[in-house]
């Protein structure tokens, strides 16, 4: 396909334009830096063009990855041939949520302060993009990482689908899986930490049966409580759900509430937002128009409460404060979180990606508890009792 | 019983003369604070023989409680009906180890500086004392902690049970469980953090068997290697062990090494120590005589790293690494370690003295690795490739 070799070699040409922050051989990694020089579906297609291919609805059809964070993991010649099939329509998805969040986060944090870009492969198939910024002085730690994986599902993560409904038949089954994850830990303790997640699943039973079904999600991890905020955050994703079934946000706020609970403290996470699992009730269309307007939520929902509180006074106390509700979220994310335990139980998963979700610092205090009428006990009150927001 | 009622009156009468610490009402916690005055067993003898009672056996098998953190949790009335009951015994010694230790750590201490001891029951049955430092001049953090548990294993719990190799008969089954566990977090990253922890179980299969076993271990995790002082950890251990069959050193050191593993960086927590689980194999005497030695060697093995390092100059980039170390140190307790899951799936356990075990604070750096012919990289490295100590 002369075509795809021709797109091959423009992006090694973007390539040429980007800054490569840096290189680790032993890790096997690829770092790249892409400027983000605006190069669009115009060059393509003129390079296309250029290579004499003729035809029309190639070229219009063909992806636009140049405000990428970095090349997809999977092949252009791939993207373009199979681009009517979800596992590519989803790929070029969560890869544009990457570029667009990563871009908006950007313009909230110090200019000399970027996204590092780490571009990985997995052995057993597939890889991803890897984007985080480490002590910013917006961002105490941003990272926003797509995967696409594929291969055999092991025993373990079986199990833990199994745990989650799925009821999958065989023991060691071929999978795809296509996600973006996200986790933003500011470092004034006035702007909350945001998650959000949204993934594509494909998994082939012992019977060769095909299933497949969608997940994902958007929470909000406020460390001091401002209701105008919580009511914007959630009043974005409800329009977002409403745009597709007025029945999607009370039941998918309601799942948040339940999913996000951090047991053995009988608290919640966070004051929530959306979430979802087994989605495959319409058409596969219909559910990634659903989960595209969920993924494109994040920015109006989340980016106005950064801009809004990024340089508010704070004390040491509140810092002091944002680093135990810290300790707290790293409680969940390594004992509940399934997201986090299907990563660990993945062969050859990559664990700077998956444990990226932590915060740089993080803080237990034996028998720590906010003193009546104070701020923080407001916080604490509502993480135990989810109300709702609108 | 008289004489139990008089040492009640004892008891109380210490108790006004200690220090009471603090008492929240809402968790429902007794807090005392033992002054250590030294009331041994005479003042008890003393009391009981006032009390009428002539019976001079049950006099020198009174039980020496007052150099205990805090009263026993199980009412001294059965202390002394039971005494050679092994739910008794094993109480016996947990409360004198937790003491001995405590008091061990407080002459490494700044002398304001003292164990604030928690007293608790549980409503489900038993209780414990758990004794914390936190923020001290040599210890950022040192958890002991005391457990006399009693009840209805939950399925969740019997679980965890089976996944250890017990096959319990049985979905929820009547048990004892008494230990002592303690994690202790130095403030200066040359001093290495200590983990021990032994106990005694006892559950009723649904057939009416009764089962019974002891399980422990403990454990160095350095932030900086010292051969030497590793060697001496371990020699301690060892000789403990070889006091009772030669082969439990080579086989439990192994099992330590196995265990605390953290499986997703393919690093052992820590340099290991020993690790035994199921302990059955001789009379319950033998086995318990096993176990005393153990803990009774935790002083010896780690008090004097402690004296050692505690005032060695350290600089800020030690400390860091030494934070990022913790942050692996809490990715193995909440992710993998048994006790912690058995405890987070025990109705009514105490979480405060389960995650107690946590450092005050930890961090997580992206993709950090030590650079070459480092310290931190000649740690990462035995971590890696854990080796025989002696």
């Amino acid at each position: 396909m002369k075509w795809a070799q021709s797109i091959t070699v423009t992006l090694r040409t973007i390539r040429t334009l980007s800054t490569v922050v840096t290189c680790h051989a032993r890790h096997r990694r690829m770092l790249v830096r892409f400027a983000g020089l605006g190069l669009g579906a115009a060059t393509l297609t003129t390079v296309a063009a250029a290579s004499g291919n003729s035809n029309v609805d190639v070229l219009t059809s063909s992806p636009d990855v140049s405000s990428f964070m970095a090349e997809p993991v999977t092949p252009l010649s791939t993207l373009v041939k199979d681009k009517d099939d979800m596992k590519v329509k989803m790929e070029m998805l969560i890869m544009k949520i990457q570029a667009d969040f990563c871009r908006a986060l950007e313009n909230e944090e110090d200019p000399s302060k970027k996204f590092i870009v780490d571009r990985w492969t997995r052995a057993e198939g597939g890889g991803g993009v890897t984007c985080v910024i480490q002590n910013g002085k917006t961002f105490e730690k941003a990272g926003v990482n797509v995967s696409v994986v594929h291969g055999i599902l092991p025993v373990d993560a079986v199990r833990q689908m199994k745990a989650r409904g799925k009821e999958l038949i065989g023991k060691e089954l071929p999978f795809f899986a296509a996600g973006i994850s996200s986790v933003i830990h500011p470092s004034n303790p006035h702007v909350p930490t945001v998650h959000f997640n949204y993934r594509y699943f494909e998994v082939t039973q012992e019977n060769g049966e095909k299933m497949w079904w969608f997940g994902g999600g958007t929470d909000l991890t406020p460390y001091y409580l401002v209701e105008e905020d919580v009511r914007h955050f959630h009043s974005t994703l409800k329009n977002a759900c409403d745009q597709h079934d007025a029945g999607y946000y009370p039941k998918f706020k309601k799942w948040c509430d339940e999913y996000f609970l951090v047991s053995h403290r009988n608290e919640c996470r966070g004051v929530g937002g959306i979430f979802f699992d087994d989605f495959e009730m319409h058409s596969q269309e219909d559910c990634f128009k659903f989960v595209k307007s969920c993924a494109e939520s994040v920015i109006p929902s989340y980016v106005p409460l950064v801009k809004k509180h990024r340089n508010d006074p704070y004390t040491s106390a509140e810092r002091d404060w944002q680093l135990l509700r810290r300790g707290r979220y790293v409680e969940f994310n390594l004992v509940y979180d399934r997201g986090t335990k299907f990563g660990l139980y993945t062969p050859g998963a990559r664990i700077e990606s998956i444990l990226m979700s932590l915060p740089v610092y993080a803080k237990w205090e034996y028998m720590h508890s906010p003193s009546d009428g104070t701020p923080e006990a407001k916080l604490t009150e509502i993480l135990k009792n989810p109300k709702e927001w609108i």
